[in-house]
C-alpha cells in the first residue's frame, strides 16, 4: 500500500519544486552562524522558523533551550500501522562563518541558483548544503507525504540543533535530559556525501575530531623589533616552530603515541579500494593539487577515509594588515585539529598536544589551550536493515547501486545516539565534493536538492514496509 | 653672543611650555597611519598642519609630492652672520597602525598628560613619541629661538616625511629631485632613544633592515578539513615549517650566507660593553621576559646592536576568528624581518630568503612575496664636529654625560642623505625603551618633550657657534 502511495508522492514532489526551492531559500537567508556571538539572534531566528514550518505539517514542533543556541524537536505521529518503525530524523541549521567574504562571488546569504561553469545548475549560499539544503531534503519530503496522504508513512521525530559548527558542546546534556522525547527504533542524518554526482551513498564510517587551539604569550606587550629584536622572545617564531615539526618528512604526526591503536585496514578492503577510480586526477585535480600530502606509502583514499590526520586551521599573530610593521608581538595562536580514527581515544590526543606544545616552550613563554571538541570515530553495522533499506530506495531513484563509503568527516552526533540513546543510525547525504562547504560559494547542486527530496520519501516508504526488528 | 641669547630662549621655553604642549596634542590628533590607504587624507592634514606652522616662524614652507603620501620641505633662513654651519633636520610624520587597538587605555588619537604607575608625568597617543613628539622637540626649540631673537642662531631647512613607517620607499628619489633644495653642511635627525631616563645619547650606529612578505599558495579554493584533510595540502603547515625553520637551536639564522661579511666587535668595544649595566634584569624583566632570546654566547647587547637578526613580524592563515572552523585555507602568509649590521647586503639577505622558502615549497605550493623595505646598516664617525658640539650640549641639559651608543633599530634616512646628499647625520633622540613605540599605549615622557625642548635650544647653539669645517 505504501509503495502505490510512494508514487503519488514523487509525482507531487516534481509538481511542488519551485516551492520546495523558495522555502529553501527562505531558511538560508537566515544568517545562523553559530561561532559568532553577534549572530545568535539569527539562530534563534533559524530555529523559530523551522518549528513553524514543522508544525505546519501537523508536527508537534517546539523550540527548547540548550546551554547555547536552541534546538527544535518535532514529533510527528504517522497514524501509521503499530508495528511500523519509529525514526529520529537529525540536521541542523547552523552555518559556518563567512569569511574570508570578498571571496565570494555573491552575498552569501542571498542564495541564487546559477548555472555552474559545467553547466550543472547550483543553489549558491553559505548553508546551501551544509546543513540547511540537506536537511530540507528531508522536511520536503515529509510536507509531500503529508500533503498527498494527511500522514506519514511512520512515526518521525526531529532533532534539529544549532551548535554542529562549533562542535554541539551542549548536545549531549540535551540528548540526556530529553532522552524520552526523543526515541526512537533508530535514527537519520543528512549531512554527508555522495560517491559521485550519479551514485547515491551510504556512509558507514566516520573520522573522529579533536579541535584545540593554542595560544602562546611571550612579552607583556608588542615591542619593536629593531630596539628588541635579538634579545626578546617572539611567540610568532615559538609558534612555528612547534607547529612546524607536527609532521615529520614522511607526512606522518610526530605527537608520542599518535598512531597507538591505529589498525591496518583488512586486505579485503584495501584491495576493494585499491580497485576504486579514487585518484589525484578525480579528487585533487579540482581543487588545484596533484599529489596527496599525508602519509607517504599510503593510498589517498586511506589517508581521507582511514588514516588519522593533523592540520592547521588558523594561525594569527602580530601585523596582518597592509604594508608593514616592525613589532615583535606578545602573543600569537593557532587552532589545530586532529581528524582520528577507530582505536584512538580523543582525550589522549588532545593531551599529546598539548604536552608536546607545553615541553616545546622555551623560557619566558607560556601556553594557554581552549577545547572547542573533541569525538571519537564511528563505524557503523553495514548489514543493519534500515541501512539495506534505505540503499534499495536509494539504489532505486538514481538507477546506480548506492555505495558503502567512509567519510573524512566527523559526525559526533552518531556516536552521541549510539551512547545515550541506544540509537544506531544511518547517514545518507546528497553532498558533492565540489560543495565548498565551510568555504566561500559554497553551493548544492540543484539535482542533488531535486533527488534528495525524492530520495527520502523513497527511504521513508522503504523504512515503513520494514519489518520491525 | 649666541650663548647670551641662549639664556633668554631656555627662560622663554619654560614659560611656553603649556602651549608647547597643546600645539604637540593637535598633532597628535591627526591620524596619519601611512600603512592605511584609508588614512591618506590624514597624512595629507599632517603635513598641510606642518607647513602652516613652519610658515608661521618664517620658513618659506611647502608640501611636496612624492609617489606616495607627501613630505614638508621648509626652509629658515637664521640671518646669521655667514660662516655658521647649515642644517638639514629630518623628522617624520606618520605614524604605526593602532591595532590590537582593544589594548590601548585610551583612544590612541585622544592625547593626553597622565601619571604613570611610578610617578613620571607621561604623554599618552600614537605618535607620541614615534616621531610627531620627538620632531616637536625640534620645531618647539626653532620657534623659541625665532620669537625671543626674531630668526634662527643657524640656517635651517626641515624635510618631514609621512612615510618612515611603510619603509621611505618615495624618499630616496625625493632627495634626488631636490638635491639643491635640501642642500645643507650635515643633518640632524630626531628619532632615536635616551641612554636611560637621567642620560642622553647620540645614537652613532644603526642597524639595517630587510622587511619582506611571503604569501603560500596550495589549493584553489579554503576546503574542508574532514573531507580532504590528510590529502590536500595545507599551506599553514607548509609555512609553520618553513619559518620554524629559520633560527636553529642556538638561535643562530640558518639562511645560508645569512652571517657572511660579519665582523665581531673590535675586543675594546666588547670589553666597554661588558662593563655596562645591560642586563636582563634591566632590559628585560620590565617587559616581562628574563632570558635573551638570541645567539647564544652573545652578550645580550650585541643581540640588540652588533649582531643581525630575524624575527616574524606578523602571520595569518585559515580561520582566526572565535569558535572553531574545521578548513584547509587555500593560503597562509606571513611578515618577515631582518635586522643588519655592517657588511651585511640587504639584497642579498632578501634573495638567500627567498630562496630558502622557494627550495622548501612541497609540490602544488606556490609563494609569492612582497618586497617593503631593505636598508643597510650605519655607522657614524664618533668624531665629526657637530656630533661633538651636540654631545657638550646634551651633557649641559641633563647634567650627565651624553654617551655614545648603537640602537638595533634601522633609520635608513642615515644612509640615503649620506648616498644622495653627501650628509652625515648626528642622531639625538629622547625615546625611552618603555615607550611602547609601535606597540599599544605608545607614550613620551613629559620630561623628555620638555628637556628634549631644552636640549635642540642648546645644540642649535652649540651649532651655531662651531667653526664651519
Amino acid at each position: 500500500m505504501t509503495t502505490q502511495k510512494l508514487s503519488a508522492v514523487l509525482d507531487h514532489i516534481e509538481a511542488d519544486s519551485d516551492n520546495s526551492l523558495a522555502r529553501l531559500f527562505t531558511l538560508l537567508r537566515i544568517k545562523s552562524i553559530s561561532a559568532d556571538p553577534a549572530h545568535a539572534k539569527d539562530c534563534k531566528a533559524a530555529a523559530d522558523h523551522l518549528a513553524h514550518d514543522l508544525a505546519s505539517l501537523g508536527f508537534a514542533a517546539e523550540v527548547l533551550p540548550t546551554g547555547g543556541h536552541p534546538a527544535v524537536v518535532a514529533k510527528g505521529n504517522g497514524g501509521a500501522p503499530s508495528g511500523r518503525p519509529h525514526v529520529l530524523f537529525y540536521g541542523h541549521y547552523d552555518v559556518q562563518p563567512v569569511d574570508p567574504v570578498e571571496l565570494w562571488h555573491r552575498p552569501p546569504f542571498e542564495p541564487a541558483v546559477v548555472d555552474h561553469a559545467d553547466g550543472r545548475k547550483i543553489i549558491v549560499a553559505r548553508g546551501a548544503e551544509d546543513d540547511k539544503g540537506q536537511l530540507m531534503t528531508f522536511v520536503e519530503a515529509c510536507r509531500a507525504w503529508h500533503k498527498v496522504t494527511g500522514s506519514l508513512p511512520l512515526d518521525v521525530t526531529f532533532l534539529i540543533e544549532g551548535e554542529e559548527e562549533v562542535g554541539s558542546k551542549h548536545l549531549v546534556a540535551f540528548l540526556e535530559n530529553h532522552k524520552k522525547d526523543l526515541a526512537a527504533d533508530f535514527a537519520l542524518v543528512c549531512d554527508t556525501s555522495m560517491w559521485d554526482p550519479d551514485t547515491p551513498a551510504i556512509t558507514t564510517a566516520l573520522r573522529g575530531l579533536v579541535y584545540d587551539e593554542v595560544r602562546i604569550t611571550a612579552a607583556n606587550r608588542d615591542l619593536h623589533s629593531g630596539l628588541f629584536g635579538g634579545a626578546a622572545q617572539n611567540p610568532i617564531r615559538v609558534l612555528t616552530r612547534i607547529l612546524g615539526g607536527l609532521h615529520d618528512d614522511n607526512g606522518c604526526v610526530t605527537l608520542p603515541g599518535f598512531y597507538d591503536g591505529v589498525k591496518d585496514l583488512p586486505p579485503d578492503i584495501l584491495a576493494q579500494w585499491k580497485a576504486l577510480a579514487f585518484t589525484p586526477e578525480t579528487f585533487l585535480k579540482p581543487i588545484g593539487l596533484s599529489v596527496p600530502a599525508g602519509e607517504s606509502g599510503r593510498l589517498m583514499i586511506e589517508q581521507v577515509f582511514s588514516r588519522p590526520t593533523c592540520d592547521i586551521n588558523g594561525i594569527v599573530g602580530g601585523y596582518t594588515g597592509e604594508g608593514s610593521k616592525t613589532v615583535i608581538p606578545s602573543q600569537a595562536s593557532a587552532k589545530v585539529s586532529f581528524r582520528l580514527v577507530e582505536g584512538q581515544d580523543p582525550a589522549k590526543i588532545r593531551a599529546a598536544f598539548r604536552a608536546y606544545v607545553t615541553e616545546r616552550l622555551p623560557k619566558d613563554c607560556t601556553a594557554d589551550f581552549i577545547d572547542h571538541s573533541g569525538a571519537p570515530a564511528v563505524s557503523l553495522d553495514w548489514q543493519m536493515k534500515p541501512l539495506l533499506a534505505a540503499k534499495r530506495a536509494l539504489s532505486e531513484e538514481w538507477g546506480r547501486e548506492a555505495q558503502l563509503i567512509g567519510s573524512g568527516g566527523s559526525i559526533p552526533v552518531v556516536g552521541d545516539f549510539k551512547r545515550t540513546l541506544g540509537l544506531d543510525t544511518v547517514l545518507v547525504g546528497f553532498g558533492l565534493d565540489d560543495d565548498n562547504i565551510h568555504s566561500p560559494n559554497e553551493k548544492y547542486d540543484l539535482k542533488s536538492f531535486q533527488k534528495g527530496i525524492r530520495s527520502w520519501a523513497r527511504i521513508l516508504a522503504a523504512l515503513a514496509d520494514m519489518p520491525k526488528a
